[in-house]
């Protein structure tokens, strides 16, 4: 497998463009005045299953050849949820191996969507190997979370909005600052910007002891956390950056960002202020880099995608109280 | 003076297009679950100063002479922040009238955009009276929250852009709920919707205890609210109908919606948990019509209009708490 190029994303919106949200582009005075430049915020937290992991999903489910019988994912919730949305529209049967540990409120909504969840220890288990057996057990097609050519495009299907919307907005030259997990989103988006606004740069963002994209740029090689759970951010704590988006990353994006938890609370209670926006703190993690890192940016105006709003009702409370 | 009509509406929209944002229809699965049909939410809390009075405000300035001094405006809070940017944008002094337990977060909004704030006791002062003589000592154009033909064409606007969004979501006849106070915002998407999509009908939605134009409307003439303050939805408590618009929401509109304080709270956690968006107390009576009053709708689908977003951090806490 190789990674998408722009004709795979450009393919993918077609595939997707009905189902999916065209997600605003908001901006709040009051986050230009901490930040010191303009802010624009990519509300993707707005997306379909409150993540833009409907995009990579649907994009992957329909991309299938007639016939397959189900699919199966393996999520801490978000892409669970896109997964399952869309199996769910193609009359697939969608399994998800879920960490135990993950969220109520993703586990029940990957539940409302029709799928099966199976838990596992995030801590101990080897999540792709269970994800092979339980694939070949029962005939299901997996599709991973980051590291696969259409998730890729689809979430790269973003970055085509960003292109415009910044445009619209009269911005083209910019950091745009991407919550990274495994990098799918964060590589998608950067080859959509290679092709249609090359002074938008990427850069992703995560957070502190979960920052292997950042030190793996640095390094010029795949690097893993040390941790493997236990931190706010659930959504974006992979082991490390994928096979594929890795070297797209190498190539297109700009050095990480890392922001700590009290940061991205922060920002949580900031974007629920001032943008009316509910983010999950995996989805916080580059608005924070925003506000609370400006002087590791340059340029004007910044854009910082809010990937996803799934916050467990405690931690969203936790957010307001502290900010 | 008379109230709108379309042309005005379309003129409004030439004026302020470019100023106010195309704020995004959304739903949830788990919202139409509640109600038991569709529910289309109309996200004016996405809006610029977090409410649809970004739109009337710069509707009302931008039709002002050349050479005006500046304007004044009497308001709970979202109706100045509307004319305070739209002043600002256009280099005139703005002038608050705002009850002295408007939200600390509305005042601080006000003065942020540049406005000066003057505060009146709501259960005891004639906020009119006080309103002339302001103006009167100091040159002030007055802009009145909602009985004014041109603030009533910018919320209008709303109405122009749910045509259009509930026809691309394949809607065609359907409640519109509308958070009410004087009637400006439901006159406006009221007339927009005659001229635009006549099988949309606008009902108006209030809290108990500040349901003059519910009231008003069954007893086919204008009655005002015993209370004048004290209420949680500090943006709509209006003391009557307007003399404009109440003939507009006579002839137009359904017969109105009454909402509880619980039911107001357990929408605002409901929109924060399944649509990530902060509504304030008053932006969410018409969602909490939607899905705890669906036997009081007809039709496979509603839409409520979730008017702003501009929440006091402790009645959000309060309402993530409660729901």
């Amino acid at each position: 497998m190789n990674a998408p190029d722009i004709a795979d994303i450009e393919a993918a919106v077609v595939r997707i463009g009905a189902h999916v949200r065209r997600t605003p582009m908001l901006s709040a005075p009051a986050l230009d005045a901490l930040a010191g430049r303009r802010v624009l915020v990519k509300a993707e937290c707005l997306q379909h299953t409150g993540s833009f992991k409907a995009r990579g999903g649907w994009a992957a489910v329909s991309a299938l050849p007639a016939g397959t019988p189900g699919v199966l994912a393996m999520s801490s919730g978000n892409h669970a949820q896109g997964v399952a949305r869309a199996a769910a529209a193609y009359g697939l049967a969608a399994v998800i191996l879920m960490p135990a540990d993950a969220p109520d409120v993703k586990i029940a909504a990957s539940r409302a969507l029709g799928a099966e969840v199976v838990a596992y220890d995030r801590a101990t288990a080897d999540r792709d190997a269970l994800a092979r057996e339980l694939a070949a057990e029962r005939g299901l097609v997996l599709i991973p979370p980051f590291d696969h050519p259409e998730v890729i495009a689809g979430q790269g299907t973003v970055g085509l909005e960003i292109a415009e919307q910044a445009q619209e907005q009269g911005v083209e030259e910019a950091d745009v600052l991407v919550c990274c997990g495994g990098g799918g989103l964060t590589a998608g988006i950067a080859l959509a910007l290679e092709a249609r606004a090359p002074g938008l740069r990427v850069r992703p963002v995560e957070p502190e002891g979960f920052d292997d994209t950042a030190r793996s740029l640095a390094a010029g090689r795949i690097l893993a956390n040390a941790r493997r759970a236990g931190g706010l951010c659930d959504a974006i704590l992979t082991p490390q950056p994928g096979r594929l988006t890795f070297p797209v990353m190498q190539r297109l994006c700009g050095s990480g960002l890392v922001v700590s938890e009290a940061e991205v609370l922060r920002a949580m209670a900031l974007a629920a202020h001032h943008l009316k926006l509910v983010l999950e703190p995996g989805g916080a993690v580059a608005l924070a880099a925003a506000l609370f890192h400006p002087q590791e940016n340059a340029g004007a105006a910044v854009i910082a995608v809010a990937t996803g709003g799934n916050a467990d009702p405690g931690v969203l409370a936790r957010a307001l109280a502290a900010g």
